[in-house]
């Protein structure tokens, strides 16, 4: 079971909402929008991805790491892991 | 004309590959990917974003702010315009 | 007994040199630097504050949140503590 | 001249207030401080330290950028430089 189950379809519908995003600073470049407007949609679409990680490794640590710690297997490569992939998040 | 005019077609095709990238997640979270996967994968999105964003940034300085600098219009406010661009793409 | 007690000297030491870095800038302005060397500089300070944070976030995930879901006391609110704290370095 | 020599006093005391908030948090962990409040003080770290950075690089666009457009000397360089600073920043 993944960490998300519970959020799936949240999960989905918020990934669907930055796709529709991205293909709207598609049509702006294509309609020649200007430039400052564009960076503005960009950083909405880094905000969006960065809430989405949040949740996520939220649910990681609420089931995955959680149920390695409660069986006593590899609770420590999970929690590296974990750590990791933040490290990724803020490019540290 | 816009700052981008030059970089019109790579920039598009660079955010049609970011949708590409999104759209990947989705399928992901249907095939249940493991969390610390698909948080990879976020971070390669905010990565390929902040990367467009500094494209356009450059393309913006060298074309519009110049421009504005050249005339004498306005300039001042489009230094300002492109400070509060990177301030929210820093979200500071 | 906090997260981190078996690395307070190493994370002492970290701290100790990111004021340093300050310092150095400060040293820098005074004696009129070029303005991108010292953002230069500033990027150093956030990427090593950043580091600071994560090895922090492990040792908090590592010790007091592992034992609040062996305890089983408030492992929840724990987690999203935790995960608050990612939200607000991200400034998600 | 430098591009933040209007500024040099303020551009000074808000890097002697990061010095202080970087000091105050060696407190924090000299008294076992909770590792989510230590999280808390490291982001108001990198959000003053990135805070200076954008201001600093709006002096940069607006008297040193600027000035290598009205001069018509190494404008392109000029710009590329500063979109560098920007990649780094973001880390993109």
């Amino acid at each position: 079971m993944v960490g998300y189950y519970e959020n799936k379809d949240g999960l989905l519908a918020r990934l669907r909402r930055i796709e529709g995003q991205v293909r709207g600073i598609q049509r702006m470049v294509e309609e020649d929008a200007y430039c400052i407007d564009i960076l503005t949609q960009i950083t909405a679409i880094t905000g969006a991805s960065n809430k989405v990680a949040v949740s996520l490794l939220e649910d990681h640590l609420r089931h995955c790491v959680a149920e390695s710690l409660a069986e006593g297997t590899d609770a420590g490569a999970k929690v590296n892991e974990a750590a990791l992939a933040v490290q990724r998040l803020l490019r540290a």
